[in-house]
């Protein structure tokens, strides 16, 4: 695969940034879901990747964890939020309340969030259907559901 | 004021935890802005207080850092999250996405974010009109206006 292009940067080689920190957490231990949030030319402000068993913290899903490690921006109306899953309620809230623009998703197959509330409220969403996103998440859910299922708040 | 009776918390003896929180984060010259997450017996499981200034992190609101503190819980049903302001979209999208029973909001005069959406989905929602929470953040948000408005994504 070509290097990913800043000035052109297609849906392909963002996901591509976003699935490697999922394929990381998992080489960890962790719950496998990616992201990155990128600058209208496709720099990358910030990545991560959801922390709760590395850091034993509940509060950094991927996309937070992205958010976060873009540090303070004045304005996220011209950024894009690439993650492999479909963002939860906590994470749609995110990109609604500081007005990300735009949202990739990789897929939304092994689990829906709120990614149609986005749309409805004005975010540019694309939901792709990535084989690698739902390979990785759907084997991540069989099998280790007690902790996918603390990771969204549905106690058993 | 007697000193708060974990078994039997009233309103204002836990809003006074969200209170002190939010003080400590001006004091700090923060945004000041507090929560607690409560278990149902009245015990606090974790406090907070809004961190972009102190910590340069944009993702530490104070819910979300009071659900941080809180560490990873297996059930969030039964328990409250109290904060001093209405909470944004971000802050709502935790509560909901992580099934937290109620919450308990000290004021909705300065910044009115989801508490309505929350209610709509079936959290128990109480939102107070404390003169202490609205005078302490109006009084911010005329001081430092850039700086709130970074804090909710609305760039000027």
């Amino acid at each position: 695969m070509p290097s990913p292009d800043p000035l052109d940067p297609t849906q392909r080689e963002m996901l591509d940034v976003a699935l490697d920190e999922a394929r990381a957490g998992l080489a960890e231990g962790g719950i496998p879901i990616g992201a990155a949030l990128f600058a209208a030319d496709g720099t990358v402000l910030g990545r991560g990747r959801n922390r709760r068993v590395q850091d034993d913290d509940p509060s950094m899903h991927a996309e937070t964890a992205a958010f976060r490690a873009a540090g303070r921006q004045r304005d996220y109306r011209d950024t894009v939020m690439v993650t492999t899953l479909s963002p939860c309620w906590y994470c749609s809230g995110l990109v609604r309340q500081f007005g990300i623009g735009a949202v990739l998703v990789g897929e939304s197959t092994s689990f829906t969030g709120g990614h149609d509330w986005l749309a409805e409220h004005g975010v540019r969403v694309t939901v792709l259907d990535d084989r690698r996103c739902v390979e990785l998440m759907s084997g991540f859910i069989s099998s280790r559901p007690e902790l996918w299922h603390e990771d969204i708040g549905q106690p058993g």
